[in-house]
């Protein structure tokens, strides 16, 4: 059994959703971030990374993108992945790691760039371009969908649609904000939102609806 | 066939070393970095990343560790993956999304700043603590290699193996001196760099024989 270990409203909740589209069995740990931190953690992700995700054979690994693509591929049965091999697989991957390596980044060092920086004033050069990046990239999937949508993979949804939607609830200077600017995000967002599977771990993770308020 | 939008000592090396592994044909285009900054080259890759991988139906895909995952499990024969669904595909994903996640952009920013700086002190601040960063990370990996090696996934080499050896070179202050402080790192790198099939592809990229210089 999956056992993952899960942050309210971090990069877990990808993989917190896809096991629940998927319907295999898992055990679901809540950490605080407090615990994220602890030293006993590291035992188990190295970085202090979450998500991590316990394998059957007692061993865990860590990278959101990883752990949904890892996912998505074991069952296949569930759809939530085009199929191995195909044009279609390549685009999930390529998606999945565009967002992983450059949005996902963009968006944290907009929320906190201290280990990049010596001063308050260099932190602040750096979330202002950050933030301003991140608005950028979203630009670009923005642009994907509208030519090659409604999903980010084409005309199935996917576990990449997952992913984007847990972004845009990070998003800068307010999830409602992107949104409003990226309408065939919110359109993949409101899919996403409207799956009944999903509904219970969206509630957990305080994710049913749109932020409006800025970010910190 | 596929195409490989290729630039010597990039991380299309990457890429270029798997597909010399799997033996599945391809067109090679080797770019100058003038070629890669064109607008044109914009209508393959969006935001000017290098791997770009043309698809048989036309699209291009872009990230060198999707590029790498998605080749490897289109083509399984090769063995160059674990088989998909497995504990062990699993800490493939992760190993590479991890070195593309953190790894990566650390070398990069050790590299180049100037997009989240404005002033030169900035650039060597950020520079200075990537380049921390991505010692600590590769010793996050050499304590690993250690401890269920000799492979990044354990028994066997896989193209995980030749993502870490594409980082090594870039590493700083030398690639020489990130393979004396990491001695499982360069058994993984003198593995990759013995694999006959590789020979051509590395002496390409100038990249059979490791660096001592540091590095700009």
């Amino acid at each position: 059994m999956y056992k993952l270990y899960n942050v309210k409203r971090w990069g877990s909740l990808s993989a917190h959703l896809v096991l629940e589209e998927l319907g295999v069995p898992y055990q679901n740990i809540w950490l605080t971030p407090e615990q994220v931190r602890a030293r006993e953690f590291r035992e188990i992700s190295p970085l202090g990374l979450i998500p991590a995700l316990g394998l059957p054979d007692g061993r865990a690994i860590t990278e959101s993108a990883a752990i949904v693509a890892f996912l998505t591929d074991a069952h296949p049965e569930a759809g939530l992945a085009p199929p191995i091999g195909s044009n279609d697989h390549a685009v999930y991957l390529s998606s999945l790691v565009l967002m992983a390596t450059n949005i996902y980044p963009a968006i944290e060092l907009a929320f906190d760039a201290r280990a990049l920086a010596d001063s308050e004033e260099q932190i602040a050069v750096i979330r202002r371009k950050s933030v301003q990046r991140s608005l950028d990239l979203f630009g670009i999937i923005e642009a994907r969908l509208a030519e090659d949508g409604p999903f980010v993979t084409g005309d199935s949804y996917s576990a990449a649609d997952i992913y984007l939607f847990m972004l845009t609830i990070w998003g800068h200077p307010s999830e409602q904000a992107v949104l409003n600017r990226y309408p065939h995000i919110a359109s993949v967002v409101a899919h996403v939102r409207a799956r009944p599977r999903l509904k219970a771990a969206l509630e957990a993770h305080g994710a049913l609806e749109a932020r409006i308020a800025e970010a910190a």
